[in-house]
């Protein structure tokens, strides 16, 4: 499990380390960023950022602008990579949304995937194992999650299928309905197979969420969609989530904003409003 | 001078268009970007933002985070390119330092660079008139200036050769003394020729500096440099131009800090003190 630090980058007062490891889980090296902020405290609360379709660990490190408020706010950042790479596996690097920047944070079940391609193992299990073996000072204990499209749904699942393990949760234009949209349905499929779809659901925030058992300490769902958004309508459905969360005792915020899209410049713009909000669950404000 | 509207994004409650337009200067079309914050203000204060060596538009756009304090202070921002693209120039793109990227600000003199390569007369002239006819807000009589690298070189140039024109000015990592530093010699000899050199001392920050007529009115001039920047010994030399604006009366703040490099990492984490910086010259603050 050991470690190799690419870069080491003076930013807002903190560091930005840009790292490679070996993964057990991918059988892969992953790289991974990580943004630890200047502050005294001996445990820093950390913030997991899941990224979406395409995206490397470098677009939210570059575009989010999350570094701002994670050195205000006093919490440490991890930008995982979205899929294995280099798994050489025939017509992974066929598609832009299936295989490599595409691991849709799922455990593959089919081959030729199921070596490689188990993004929800690495990012829940594995990851966090490796950052604590290296940076004592981060509180894995306490965790909040978030992400972005493919992204956020991946923060999505694995707060309602890992309880507790997320002390707060936040998504910027989530898949929310994966099995019935055109990406999930192909992701879903080629990962998993279309035998048996009862294995979409353990990875559908919309069939998730009716199951979670909620209490009134459960944290509030924070989410951004924006409505000039072309995946929208199409991909994204958070209106099947919100429905479907009418019994979720934290309760969802579903923010539509006019005019928003689906990229980098969308996302920076609530940056802002969901590090404050994961700051406060984790006990920063 | 029309301007032809390549997208439109909505960032921060305002907005982000990226631009094109066929430049009389530079005999090309020419790519700008241009940030509206939202305010109510019938005339807004700009922030012209020159960027360093090898950058397009996007780079300040995407990863400056300039936008975000724009919109909080209320002042446009206006990311020109960096040269001409396209003038098909036998060897413009064959350094990554000279060409094609790297304008270097000047009016070139030489042939076959000095019908294309006015970065000068483009950024200080042209521009800011193609803008004024294409967005009648933004107030080009309320105008600040920065940049980076060869940018804030670029930004000191202009500040110093057109007196009254930009109410503010700082800098990131500029080159200060071009003349003496291999990048000058590179650029300043292919664009202006080595026979006359004081045709570089228009150019060169540390030079002008001197010649220039400061009075109590004159503005502070704020220049962040980054210790661990590999360019900075070699490249930079600050402290030359600290030396030659010792009778400027508006004061150098040039802050050395510690552990930051020449990056986007490095930009960013100074932006929020050089867009308050600006505001209050801008009568924002």
């Amino acid at each position: 499990m050991s470690v190799k630090i690419d870069a080491t980058i003076t930013q807002f007062g903190g560091k930005l380390f840009k790292l490679t490891h070996d993964s057990i889980t991918t059988k892969t090296p992953m790289n991974v960023n990580v943004f630890i902020p200047p502050t005294t405290k001996p445990k820093i609360p950390v913030l997991l950022y899941l990224s979406g379709l395409t995206c490397t660990p470098q677009n939210a490190t570059d575009k989010s602008f999350f570094q701002y408020f994670a050195a205000k706010y006093g919490f440490a950042l991890v930008f995982p990579d979205t899929s294995p790479r280099g798994a050489n596996i025939p017509g992974e690097d066929t598609a832009w949304d299936f295989g490599t920047g595409a691991g849709f944070y799922v455990n593959a079940t089919r081959e030729p995937w199921k070596t490689n391609y188990n993004m929800y193992s690495y990012v829940h299990e594995e990851l966090p194992k490796v950052l604590a073996g290296e940076f004592k000072e981060l509180d894995f204990d306490n965790v909040g999650i978030t992400g972005h499209s493919m992204g956020g749904m991946g923060a999505l699942v694995g707060f309602f299928t890992l309880p507790g393990k997320y002390k707060s949760i936040s998504a910027f234009s989530p898949i929310c309905n994966p099995s019935v949209v055109p990406w999930g349905e192909k992701n879903f499929g080629g990962y998993l197979g279309d035998a048996d779809k009862s294995q979409w659901e353990k990875y559908d925030p919309t069939c998730l969420v009716k199951k979670y058992k909620s209490d009134e300490s459960s944290p509030l769902i924070l989410i951004h969609q924006g409505l000039s958004d072309t995946f929208y309508e199409r991909e994204l459905k958070p209106q099947n989530f919100v429905d479907a969360a009418k019994d979720y005792k934290g309760g969802v915020d579903l923010k539509l904003v006019d005019g928003y899209d689906h990229s980098y410049f969308f996302i920076s713009s609530f940056v802002e409003e969901h590090s404050k909000h994961h700051a406060k669950y984790l006990g920063l404000l």
